[in-house]
């Protein structure tokens, strides 16, 4: 796209917003990785004019053939254009987010969609849209702008903390319109350009996408196999003074770890010690299919000013309701009601009701839904190690994916060879920040098991093709997980 | 509230922020507009650290009583506070969002509320719900994530521009969490710090907090009685190189002028020759009182980079659908749903295909609302002239509303003791950038009559009390127009 490129960035103010962006690999692949989630997020506008090769050469200290290749690469990509008086312009790729929804289960295209995580409506919903449609005329009266979220809900969801052990009060629950957005509005309103949000690594692209919206940097702690590394969190918080911490603390997206109950209650030691904002994204905490039910984030305070949870009915429910939620002080979900205000106004009132009444028959959708990822993860799980052996697949606990090791930086090039086998699927880097993680692969099983049958036979053929994970070609990739 | 305050601002940095904040009246007040107005949009983030009095004081070149003043102004108001060893950091006031939905006609809590101007839901939104129900089992086997919107919706709005003259296909629709998602996506793609946004003023003031939360400066071109001033327009967009220009084509809001035909087409063509992407809103296109029907603000261009239109069903049918459009370019439309995954991914499935089945029925709805609004318009006119004879109240052609004079900057004094009569009322200056417009009032007539009426008998009180426009005196007010 060419619009009014009177916007520019120099060189200097273009290394300022890159940061450390050189990683391991070529130094093109880096610089065009880091160049492309700069602009992905925002952090650098919509056709914004980019200094020529030479000068950004200059500025990074790198030589120019990197910056060629890199502008290259960005160019074949669709994030680049170069239009003669014009010079070279941030864009995005046409029609990039042009695609149907997915249908679970069918092979729209030819393909099964392992991009996103996240399962089908449960077969309550029609029982609880009914019910909604009843409990709407008491609505239809007003002029439908609710920023805070509707009572009914606000006080369903307070009641849900209660009995799970965190007494809640309805003034403490903003609804949002996704967990997404509750993400999307807490990193906004904590973090600013210069700042610095800790994450996990590897964590959920979308936000990573929301710290860089915001003009602030990710800065990444390490989730190994035995969950976060809560060592390298405290000293990361005491080195860094980031401005929020976002973690996963259940059934991590994307490697199914989750935090001990002593690892919890150390997080919100060190988030009232150090005032520090610690974000909770409970998104998968209905979602454990072995052992007992998660202690919950915000533990058993009343009303933390530190500890904020993030909630969602996408993964419990479904992701096609709207609906979100944040569990914080009133004084936070009050300031955070008056910023959604400029963003949607509100959350969709049909979607709040509906969202009601499932979580009124939330025990029998929850048992259903538990049993049903149980099957399907089993059957994964089987069908990977029957045809694809050499791969390392944790068994996670819960949540909705695993998180695949695959021996060799080979991600990318899986991922893009299995589309033409039929899948798509989400590589290892689109869950890191900078290109890390092409050894990885997060596959879900939030699909029936047809589904999955035919994913794995995808994915062997392309790992075949790809001599088996001997061939090391990197593969450049625009895409992108949804969840 | 009170979080991490490792965030700082200096006296440079804030003098830059703040731009040119200076308005008529004391100076101490027009700091205190413009802190706040920061605040609210999130460019100073919450919890920042403000420099001290002295050094805002040099910074700005104004005496430190001015900044004492405003800062004590601010505290009062809740959007400062200040602790020892912490020294003075922004906040919102708590539960400043807090209240319950608005319900037309009803006096909750006593109260008229006047400060959103948006009806009810239609009578044929019902049927609406029951049909979109009957669609909804093809859908829930999806995920239910839809960045682009539904096929069938998009297509329904394609046709609906299309029928109206300007051929449309649906890749040039984004479906969009209400109106007010679909400004704050294109501002804060177009937009980031340091930039500019042209807006009308007086104009839709989440469109100005939409702006700023992007770090750009809203610059104002008035709009007069006789409408926009498409001579200062065109200036400005020589003069500051925007990276956006804002509109309300139809039926403005809080106005209520229309751009002419040849206005609009002077528009387009300020926005191609000059490579400026210019965003009309449509939201009250449909609400057309007298005459015929506007000509569409994007003419009968197929495909335009720079004429950009955003389109809404909460005042054509209702808020509580938190549907909106954008119609563009294919490929702006592909990059703005690539930018609204990490925003809230997608909207509410439920209320798209409650949208689609309105669409349908639009002819009706239309029909018996703006059959509505004339009475109720013609309603409020009447008593105001009765009640209020001192007013000058012009008849809006179209949209929800009147734009009273009050002949004397007494609105903000007048909301504040209106609402010790039963009404909520959003002053001028909620309408305007920095303070200006408190001789105006919105009037909007979206209620039934009955509460039109007894809203006119607390705002004759309220004028009585304030001595018939005689008084003069500024009563600070942290009220907030939603719509």
């Amino acid at each position: 796209m060419s619009v009014n490129v009177d916007r520019r960035v120099n060189g200097s103010a273009l290394r300022s917003l890159l940061g450390s962006w050189q990683r391991t690999g070529p130094a093109y692949h880096s610089l065009a990785d880091a160049l492309r989630g700069l602009t992905r997020s925002g952090t650098l506008p919509l056709a914004t004019r980019l200094p020529g090769e030479r000068e950004v050469a200059d500025a990074l200290g790198v030589s120019r053939t990197t910056v060629t290749a890199a502008y290259d690469l960005l160019r074949d990509e669709g994030f680049l254009v170069s239009r003669r008086g014009s010079g070279t312009v941030t864009t995005l790729p046409p029609h990039a987010g042009d695609r149907a929804p997915v249908r679970l289960g069918t092979m729209e295209g030819g393909l099964v969609d392992l991009s996103a995580a996240a399962p089908a409506a449960p077969r309550q919903l029609a029982d609880a849209c009914a019910a909604a449609l009843d409990a709407l005329p008491s609505h239809t009266t007003s002029a439908g702008y609710v920023p805070l979220g509707l009572p009914e809900l606000r006080a369903a969801l307070a009641e849900r903390y209660t009995r799970r052990g965190v007494p809640t009060t309805p003034d403490q629950i903003l609804v949002t319109t996704g967990g997404q957005q509750a993400i999307h509005l807490l990193t906004s309103a904590f973090a600013g350009p210069g700042d610095r949000a800790v994450v996990e690594h590897p964590t959920y692209p979308h936000a990573i996408e929301a710290v860089r919206a915001a003009g602030a940097r990710a800065v990444p702690v390490p989730v190994t196999a035995r969950g976060t590394d809560l060592d390298l969190l405290a000293s990361t918080v005491h080195q860094v003074s980031p401005r929020l911490v976002y973690l996963v603390p259940d059934h991590h997206n994307p490697t199914g770890t989750s935090l001990s109950a002593a690892g919890r209650e150390r997080v919100r030691e060190l988030a009232r010690r150090t005032r520090t904002v610690v974000v909770g994204d409970e998104t998968l905490t209905d979602l454990t299919l072995d052992g007992p039910a998660l202690t919950p984030f915000a533990g058993g305070g009343t009303s933390d000013r530190y500890v904020v949870c993030v909630g969602s009915a996408s993964k419990s429910f479904w992701g096609g309701l709207r609906i979100g939620w944040v569990r914080a002080h009133p004084d936070l979900v009050g300031a955070l009601a008056q910023r959604r205000a400029h963003v949607d106004i509100g959350s969709s009132v049909l979607d709040q009701l509906v969202t009601v009444e499932l979580l009124a028959r939330a025990d029998e959708v929850l048992v259903e839904r538990r049993a049903m990822l149980r099957a399907q993860r089993d059957a994964l799980l089987d069908r990977i190690a029957r045809d694809l052996p050499d791969w390392h697949v944790p068994v996670p606990a819960g949540g909705l994916s695993t998180w695949v090791n695959l021996g060799a930086p080979v991600a990318t090039a899986l991922a893009a060879l299995a589309h033409g086998h039929g899948v798509r699927i989400a590589p290892g880097p689109v869950f890191g920040v900078g290109g890390t993680f092409d050894d990885h692969l997060r596959v879900p099983f939030s699909q029936p098991v047809d589904a999955l049958h035919r994913a794995v036979d995808g994915l062997a053929a392309a790992w075949a093709a790809l001599g088996g994970g001997a061939a090391t070609t990197r593969v450049a990739s625009g895409q992108q997980a949804l969840v």
